[in-house]
């Protein structure tokens, strides 16, 4: 009786009630409720990922305009305040710094993060809506190798910010040497996801052209572990060629300084591939397209398409070449689309890639880990869904290196190391599903390996597919993982060889000392045996010796290279038998 | 000189050239490209999120409405269509279905879906939004439980059928049964983020009310595992005020008839909790809200918030009641904020959840799981970031579950099964925190349990934060993880009691199996030193075996105990010791 009376005072709520309710959903409004996807989930990862944003756009910029990247980061506890607020008078007097207010020094966990770099700078009109709108940017509709891709995340941090201080994030830009500065206050209008410009002017900026960012926001500082500071040093590990200065909340000063004089490779903007565009996409690109025939479409849209390779797609499909793009039906898109499925078409153009090479990946492995072995590859191009990306890969061995825990992960994607979501991560997945014994290492299934070992992963892509809009882990995309293994596959070798060296060589030394111990009891037997005087004895121990070293190698020479392994080796020697 | 060469051809690109490219990305544009973020990084995943997102969809619509909801569900592979049109045609007279086209059926891993409901229908204006527009719906903007949160899911499922198929999606709604009912076929156009109506008529449709779609989509489809077979499973589990009625791409039907006949209780809207409101979200709530004084405002736009206080929260700031909302500066914000923290305020009201309940739990888990043991809990409600929400968990153990591997865990969030991102989930990671050694299984540092168990988790709020918009795992909130891990350990505490007293039982068998032996031995030396007779022997016998019982309980009861516990669980007791 109760469940009935109920559903009958409820059955007033009718489709027209619902339907009072329905409304659009504004993007800021979204990541608003959904900071956690952002990477501002917590208030130590909301510091790391506001300075990530920045400094990944300004190395962007810096790259693009072909300038060699310095960027000054730079942050301020502000309940520290007064000793700063004269520190940052004297060191920066030319710039806008606000005046950090009484209310604010007050609260708890409260920081303020300085940017600024030598980059471009950019245009006064874009300047709001770069900061203070979401989904914005120049990179998105690109395909090319980049850090930033999504026209979120430096919007984000100043939504972060406005919604935990209620204040607008600092802009300041100047793109030549001959105008003044522009000056902006900016905040994130979240019902309608617009820039709302709270400040403007032009000021006097002692530069040639750069960008400075200054953000407040709640935030904790920690210096380990996933920390701004490990971010940085590995930004500057996997970027030889940026100078990194950076001022911690303690007001300690850090130079990574440059080590390469060199901007990386330009990379150039691709055409996506036929083979990665599905039949909706097709229709959308047909329904646009500038082209005046199906040929001239899939010549000019698309990579690595001729006109023989275009004409041969038209006779797979059944499709005549000279057809108006916009005169082709669902059903014969269909058609273009298998048609395009069994015409050979070649791999996409690679130079929209700059990976950071296994020479460089070896170099910045040998500055971050003491290691006895180190190897490295860069493997070459391979393509998911129509993108083309190359998986960079190494491995230290041994060394100063714990021998009992799992191998430490450090993982890139386009340059950018990833400090969070590592068990999510593509390259974690990969490393659990490689078959670590065979090259040395131990390893209880689908978990990593345990050993002195520290691997290295690099994923570089015109589009690298995050599990988040925060990029912190890649998806698991079969190619990639596919791509990753490889890589790994072909260090795990190398590694392999180079341990089972060190096990022969170990275990021949064993031998060796073994068979010596007993030389001088052979020959003492042998001399009660044939009633031999203690020359003889001596003789007799001599030829022994000798006759061991010319079927087994000198003695010295096996000792020397024994003692050249590490001790800690020996542990993950025993553990895998 | 290579380098300075490359650096001058290079700063041609400046802040003009950047600028040309930056634009706007549109919602639809920015999840095509992500749409692994949505639940479509693979064709197996595909088939799933589409099912789910359509049947939560239906699902809130009938409880909304205060429907018992019945919905079905079919799965199409387009490749078998011979057989399948005739069966469609006789099944589905009135209906509009669309006929299978000759270039479909040609597509491998093509599959038609099609969810009906007898919810309450849509109304006409509405239907092209909230199937073709992302980022629309009636759940974002309301503080309430429901399964879909987003406004995204649905048209996601559209976004892919397009984009895989070219084909639009086929959308029947009916909202009362004098009217016809409306038909659609849509598609999103990714630049605008707007419906593209590509048909639309009334019909005839023998039903008073109800939603219909039909989505051609890429898939694949796999009966085992993350299935969809296993979301409708569980679903009805959790779910037992539903019928569902699913027919597998084999053809083979399935009904899971509802077994309660009570629609859950219906929960209520809530407005936000002072405490869960930040700074900026409060200058924002004080520039839109119509109430005329700042007292006002707290007591209208705040759950918990009387005229006492709002006082006393006006005192704790510092400021005047009576001052007018949009006269609030920021400072002053800053101020109220501090105010709200100091006051004491009561928790958030919880009818706005509704728990599954610990024993409707136990059932579903009974109808799942043969176990030996069963327990569940329901936790008081508890708030992260002003969202008030309810854990709850159980645990089956023992029975026909394997011993030897880890637990199997089922995880729910507002009474939707979660079957991907195990790992990364909030539950995942506060079962592996949780130290089950002492609950009587056995585990590794930072892994699941090993043995005869499966674990379920639910948590039910008016926002359930989710890691990605394919709403697969609950991010890491301290409060969420703290909540589980109390309802963990509170079931953990009666498994353990139950685990020890089986321990008990069983060495206790041992034991007495042992002295047992002994009996005879020792009478028979007792005959032999007192120089007894058989039938004193047998006296002594009987004797000593009384005392013992009398000691240690019936042996015959104790060996009926013993054998009542599955032989599986020694092993896991071994492992343990």
């Amino acid at each position: 009786m109760m469940a009935k009376k109920k559903q009958k005072k409820r059955t007033k709520v009718d489709a027209k009630t619902l339907a009072k309710k329905q409304r659009e959903i504004s993007v800021a409004e979204f990541f608003q409720k959904n900071r956690h996807l952002l990477g501002f989930d917590n208030k130590k990862k909301a510091l790391l990922t506001t300075i990530k944003e920045a400094v990944d756009n300004s190395l962007d910029a810096c790259e693009e305009a072909g300038i060699l990247p310095e960027i000054n980061v730079e942050i301020i506890d502000m309940n520290k305040k007064q000793g700063m607020k004269k520190e940052i008078s004297e060191q920066q007097t030319t710039l806008v710094t606000e005046e950090i207010k009484e209310e604010d020094s007050g609260s708890k966990d409260r920081f303020r993060v300085i940017i600024e770099d030598n980059g471009p700078g950019i245009v006064k009109k874009q300047i709001p809506k770069i900061f203070a709108k979401l989904l914005y940017g120049s990179k998105f509709h690109t395909l090319k190798m980049s850090r930033g891709q999504q026209g979120i995340g430096i919007s984000a941090a100043v939504l972060y910010g406005q919604l935990t201080t209620g204040r607008p994030t600092r802009i300041m830009s100047k793109t030549d040497a001959k105008s003044k500065a522009n000056y902006y206050e900016l905040k994130v209008d979240t019902r309608t996801n617009e820039p709302n410009i709270m400040a403007e002017k032009t000021v006097e900026w002692n530069k040639e052209h750069g960008i400075r960012i200054e953000i407040d926001l709640e935030a904790t500082y920690q210096k380990a572990g996933q920390s701004v500071d490990n971010y940085l040093k590995q930004t500057a590990v996997v970027n030889p060629h940026v100078t990194l200065i950076y001022t911690s909340p303690d007001a300690e000063q850090r130079v990574f300084p440059r080590v390469i004089e060199d901007v990386p490779e330009e990379t150039r903007e691709i055409r996506p591939h036929p083979y990665g565009v599905e039949v909706g996409m097709l229709m959308e690109m047909l329904g646009t397209t500038e082209a005046r025939t199906l040929q001239s479409f899939l010549m000019k849209d698309f990579s690595r398409v001729g006109a023989g390779t275009a004409k041969n797609i038209c006779e797979n499909a059944g499709l005549l070449p000279k057809v108006k793009p916009k005169k082709v039906t669902r059903e014969m898109t269909e058609k273009l689309n298998k048609g395009i499925q069994k015409t050979r078409i070649s791999s996409p153009p690679t130079d929209c890639i700059a990976p950071i090479g296994a020479e460089e990946l070896e170099k910045g492995l040998k500055k971050e880990i003491k290691a006895e072995f180190y190897t490295s590859i860069t493997r070459p191009p391979a393509v998911y869904r129509g993108n083309p990306f190359i998986v960079e890969a190494g491995i230290a061995f041994g060394g100063e290196q714990n021998s009992e825990n799992s191998v430490r992960l450090l993982r890139f994607a386009n340059r950018v190391p990833l400090l969070y979501q590592q068990n999510s991560c593509a390259t974690a997945q990969s490393v659990m599903k490689t078959n670590w014994r065979s090259y040395g290492l131990s390893q209880s299934r689908n978990s990593l390996p345990i050993g002195p070992a520290t691997i290295v992963i690099h994923i570089a892509s015109v589009w690298v597919p995050f599990t988040s809009e925060s990029k912190e882990a890649i998806a698991h995309y079969p190619e990639i993982i596919k791509e990753i293994k490889l890589a790994l596959q072909e260090c795990g070798r190398k590694l392999a060889s180079y341990v089972n060296k060190k096990k022969r060589i170990v275990a021949e030394g064993k031998k060796r000392d073994y068979i010596e111990t007993y030389i001088p009891h052979v020959a003492e037997a042998l001399k009660g045996l044939l009633g031999l005087n203690e020359k003889d004895e001596k003789n007799i121990q001599g030829m022994l010796k000798s006759l061991l070293e010319k079927q087994r190698g000198k003695l010295e020479q096996i000792k020397v290279e024994a003692s050249e392994f590490d001790e800690s080796y020996a542990l993950a020697d025993t553990e895998e038998e």
